[in-house]
């Protein structure tokens, strides 16, 4: 099972490799991670990806809030989430491709971000199941490079309190 | 200085804690880091913003190639780039507020993806600057959460080779 975790860190160095480490020692692998400054510019909001299950997650979490540094850890498992990640897909399109990539591309909502003579660069958010779909449908044209972001997640509706 | 560095690293558990480490041990602050799977399951990509002269990128670069699992590094400082970053931000939205927020949304091409009767939920992609512009745009009407992935970055046009 896949959960979402959101730890709050002091943007200090060496947070993430306490933090990354805590999870090789346990041998709990990320699928995902985004790390980035939030609102606070003494704060880094860190969003893991990482299979297990229930019990394990509890693990982790009680691990988390003991580091130093670590201020909040959010388990979103069964909330109620808004979550996106971001891809960045080249493409191969030669000429006679390019009106059905254009096509796939509207579908999904995307952006053509940038273009050669052999290739699309396409943007596009989704949750991961939209990006995965994105993927397959483009793969028959060829792949050249394909980077994501990893999910991030925030509960729905207002903050609470 | 900030630089962009791309890592292609073997998907196994304990990679990302010494990638991190690495930094970390050379006292190298960390700004932004975005690691998902790509199109082959047993790669990862991690991007890795840092701050720091050419010298001490080169380092960095040097000793990431040296460890295990690393399995190729770009540093994308003065090459063309695409680079993109999604963030979501929840911003108090009372009913006289709407229109105003509507329309910064607008004019960054973002999107609300989540409602509820005291706040939107802003999704947005663009570089770091333009990320910056809406936030500081929406923080008079104050922002109650924000979630950055941080930088993903590919070089323009079809891939080499």
């Amino acid at each position: 099972m896949q959960h979402t975790i959101t730890v709050l860190v002091e943007n200090k160095f060496g947070v993430l490799a306490r933090v990354s480490g805590l999870f090789a020692r346990r041998g709990f692998n990320i699928e995902s991670l985004a790390v980035s400054i939030t609102d606070d510019p003494t704060v880094s909001r860190m969003t893991i990806v990482v299979g297990g299950d229930n019990t394990v997650l509890e693990q982790i979490s009680k691990q988390l809030n003991k580091l130093i540094d670590v201020i909040k850890v959010f388990d979103y498992t069964g909330l109620p989430v808004v979550e996106r990640e971001l891809a960045m897909i080249k493409v191969n399109a030669e000429a006679k491709n390019r009106a059905e990539l254009m096509q796939i591309v509207d579908i999904f909502r995307g952006k053509i971000i940038d273009i050669s003579d052999r290739s699309f660069t396409i943007e596009v958010t989704g949750s991961l199941d939209k990006v995965n779909a994105i993927e397959s449908l483009l793969s028959p044209y060829g792949i050249q490079e394909m980077v994501r972001t990893g999910k991030i997640a925030m509960i729905r509706g207002a903050r609470l309190g």
